[in-house]
């Protein structure tokens, strides 16, 4: 009968979290060898990889030489955070931003996002991009999962209703996924983690916003 | 200034959903060529490969003949899911399992849960799958992040308190993840849908829980 005391008796199995993960990225160090990314951006690429087991997707990885510091910032200054599909927000945690006094919002489901969509036949994500910029005109935008709403976020920056600190920007699937990626790159002015190519997806996203939030944390300590 | 009144106006752009997918699928039926998955398992692989962009993974999935129709059964009988992590929670979505009287759980963020795996120095991962079978022998077990829970789970078959209808073990990882999904594919009597090696995730496991769920409503529909 099951019963609370089962043994775990995983003696060869290393069931400590942090050594897990510890010892997850010595491999991907030791199996990337030769790259160009710079030690901060190591940081985000390596947790994309161990998120997805995918060195070809890591190395697609492209990050704009301020994307960092400017998530750092962002984080710390309490700068609200926004989601495309609710996986990221559960997948990432609201708690992490609201110690700096931000939030992780995610509007895809809510029921007058859904009825705009259904009435100008169009998608969900695209009526919720524009709700959140209505919201956050900057923030840091993560975007894993619609191309729709990587492309309408883009088009509302060139309109200049948006002006995002960070776009996260990691789409996955086979319409429109890589090309609003390249339109994320072909941006100038803002920071930006996006890749080449169709894969992404919401797992390496939350990746990516973990590596950042952890990059805060740490400078939240240096500033005490 | 933002309002609601913005221009959708992405003419050359795909934006009706349902088209997206088709599109999607019909690319990805011609890219993939040929392979040996039954007519029932590659609505599972095609939707695996729709959210991962991965052949390479969609060809090292695994399922055993029995799975796709025990799964159908087990979500029309009601019976409950259970998701190691919460991104397959949200991913997935509870209401399609509750709309056939069953219900999708994850127990890892329980205090409980988090109390003991302290206590006992172990992961959460481990105690939530404890949990899990305490409270449901049988049901779908969807596990897509914790290679310590699908171990668990297995070494829980074994001693015979737990008796899954099917198992999705799709964990992604450096460390035992390939490991334990070679462990699931040695159970005998227990349907499961796995992959081989390192790849895998929350995105992917809750494509095969959404297409098997599918499949469960156009049964339904049969059946009416």
């Amino acid at each position: 009968m099951a019963n609370t005391n089962f043994n775990t008796d995983f003696t060869p199995l290393t069931v400590d979290p942090d050594k897990i993960y510890d010892y997850s990225f010595s491999i991907i160090d030791e199996e990337m060898g030769e790259h160009s990314f710079s030690e901060d951006q190591w940081k985000v690429v390596r947790r994309i990889i161990h998120a997805s087991a995918d060195f070809e997707l890591g190395r697609s990885v492209l990050i704009t030489p301020d994307a960092i510091e400017a998530g750092i910032r962002a984080i710390l200054n309490g700068r609200h955070v926004i989601a495309d599909v609710q996986m990221i927000q559960s997948g990432s945690g609201q708690k992490r931003f609201q110690k700096h006094g931000g939030d992780l919002h995610c509007y895809i489901a809510d029921s007058d996002v859904s009825a705009e969509a259904k009435k100008l036949g169009t998608t969900r994500a695209i009526i919720s991009m524009q709700k959140a910029v209505r919201k956050h005109v900057g923030g840091i935008y993560a975007i894993g999962n619609a191309p729709t709403a990587l492309l309408e976020l883009i088009r509302l920056i060139k309109e200049g209703v948006a002006k995002p600190d960070l776009i996260i920007g990691m789409p996955v699937g086979f319409v429109s996924a890589a090309e609003s990626k390249e339109e994320l790159a072909k941006l100038e002015g803002i920071p930006y983690i996006t890749n080449v190519g169709r894969k992404g997806g919401s797992t390496v996203t939350v990746a990516a916003l973990n590596a950042i939030s952890l990059l805060a944390d740490e400078r939240a300590k240096e500033i005490k």
